[in-house]
């Protein structure tokens, strides 16, 4: 599927003319992938009611010719910072007085250099903080082209953990779990991890983000899978806990504790309900269960060109889920010293409900 | 060997007492790590002359108190964001009416976040920006428990390299080769990948940043291998071009001119000599071989917990080596829709030269 950029530039204008601007000045690296498809390390977007002109510099210049496709982009070899370039360009443009630039992903002192860059009248009115992000509102909702590759990311996340089972034993160190997913991944065609890859195993279970460690797998116990691939520029994240030997009856409680707040998180999810009540359908179940100091983050997060991106879906979060989200649901507990449980879908949210993208089973699966 | 964070956090005490500042407010996460060990991610650290508290959230409970050692780093976990709990702590403490804060990694958006969540007597004067990187400063010289991991890290860079070479063959995708790298590299307990890993073969190996794509590797033609890992959060980062097949003249001329330009940028390192003059022995080489226009980005840059960090080798860069600085040499030729070779030493810089951290072979590797 051909992903018309131009119509992503267009949605950009029409809030571009909203607030008022004649200019806008894109430098955070994913926005700027969505919006023209080039996906180097180095590049900046300028953006005009009339001309879209991409810089990047010298080492891109093959890439940007192949990634950036359509005749109504411009691509530019920066002799300066892609950024400052862009910036000057925009200066220079006729009737562009003005230009927005986001505060989220500008840091104090580049937005400095990049005052320093234009002439003296303008230093001081040219650039204007977007009052609220653009792009990153428009990526919000994931159009077709989107959702086609972020199902099949999920999918591939999903076979990977099909693959790892079979493999997982007492013995085996976390990080040979972690290597044998991301080989995998690689062979199928990914073209890398969204995230480092975690496997938390026995009491390392009740860390979070326990990152793959030298730890041996032990005889019994939780094994955390928490992993995603990139897939052509999009992030697959899902979780899965698996346990080596027969479980005790509060590791079986505590599994089927945090199953049920899953299924409650992605029950409520729904175009037009509020992340907050998503995030208290999920806490609520674990509430009850005496849990609720043991579930010690957020239900989830958006996921799309970067691993974490809006919404958030937490306690009291107002912002209301609309149709085209792509959300996680990942709810967990943490014992330390004993143990952890954590279960993760993807979802889309739809007009009447959530459509699952990791399919992968959330029973209780026991190793041995 | 133990990291001694107490004596690095001494250096920068010293640092602040120059610059005049009570308190010193860091985010920049590698920042973090490199003061107080903690490798999470999510965290904010917060300075005065008398005290250290680190800052992350619930999700890191047990990690913090496993990685942040020293008795005299308090650790909190923060119910709001780490960087304002942070701020807020630091604007609390008697004697603190003002804190640095690093406008390279801080963001606007954030930066007016932080003023709003202190007393509205201080949002004004609360905060100023460093007028030097302070920490960055620190990091440029590596310590001896920093050089002992560098030097492991690009050892294990150069046993992938021997590990890989026997697998190159005519068909195997680019994508394959990464994905072989990238196993053996958690096998050997790399903690992940310090970059996407570039493995450019044929045409594409005239991109300098030409990712592993599923194209197969030619009968005939280059193959460049950019890559690095990660050990105890410290990058490695090393190039090799082999060539499949018998190198045309052509080839063959771009490889030695390649290959005396790399020589003479690593035989120019020594302390005391500008990044610029390092820059120039390389591009002097390729300037000569009438490949000077083929050579577009600079020479090197320096490695630590970042992958890219200061200084930067480029031209008519004036900043003077200084000894225990760890630095790339990577000069490349790119001759678009023909090849391109890049070959790259990771070295240290000491009073009299440079320590070769890579030493794996330079000469023309020719794989049938």
């Amino acid at each position: 599927m051909r992903v018309d950029h131009l119509r992503r530039i267009g949605a950009l204008r029409r809030k571009l003319t909203r607030a008022g601007l004649p200019g806008l000045l894109v430098t955070h690296l994913p926005d700027v992938r969505y919006l023209c498809g080039f996906s180097g390390s180095s590049a900046a977007l300028a953006i005009t009611r009339r001309s879209v002109r991409m810089f990047t510099d010298g080492r891109y210049t093959t890439q940007a010719t192949e990634e950036v496709q359509s005749p109504r982009i411009d691509v530019e070899i920066a002799t300066t910072a892609a950024a400052t370039a862009a910036a000057q360009w925009l200066a220079a443009q006729p009737g562009v007085g003005a230009a927005g630039f986001d505060p989220n992903h500008t840091s104090v002192a580049e937005l400095t250099r990049l005052k320093e860059g234009l002439p003296a009248r303008l230093r001081k009115s040219f650039f204007t903080p977007l009052p609220a992000p653009l792009v990153e509102t428009l990526r919000l909702i994931k159009d077709d082209e989107e959702l086609v590759i972020m199902r099949q990311a999920a999918l591939m996340g999903c076979k990977l953990f099909d693959h790892i089972l079979p493999i997982i034993r007492p013995g085996l160190k976390e990080v040979e779990v972690a290597a044998e997913l991301e080989y995998k991944a690689r062979l199928m065609g990914a073209e890398g991890m969204s995230f480092e890859t975690i496997v938390a195993s026995g009491s390392r279970s009740a860390m979070p983000h326990g990152n793959a460690s030298t730890q041996p797998l032990p005889r019994q116990g939780f094994v955390t899978l928490d992993f995603g691939i990139i897939h052509k520029g999009y992030c697959s994240d899902m979780t899965r806990t698996v346990h080596l030997g027969t479980p005790t009856a509060r590791e079986r409680n505590a599994y089927y504790a945090v199953f049920e707040a899953q299924e409650a998180g992605v029950a409520a999810v729904s175009s037009g309900v509020s992340s907050g009540d998503v995030d208290e359908a999920a806490r609520s179940v674990l509430r009850r269960e005496g849990l609720a100091e043991a579930f010690s983050h957020s239900t989830g997060h958006g996921v799309g060109l970067e691993i974490h991106e809006a919404p958030r879906i937490g306690a009291k979060q107002k912002a209301r889920l609309q149709a085209g989200m792509v959300v996680t649901i990942e709810p967990g507990v943490y014992l330390p010293g004993e143990f952890g449980v954590r279960i993760e879908d993807m979802v889309t949210v739809t007009r009447t409900g959530a459509e699952i993208l990791t399919p992968a089973t959330k029973a209780l699966i026991e190793l041995y």
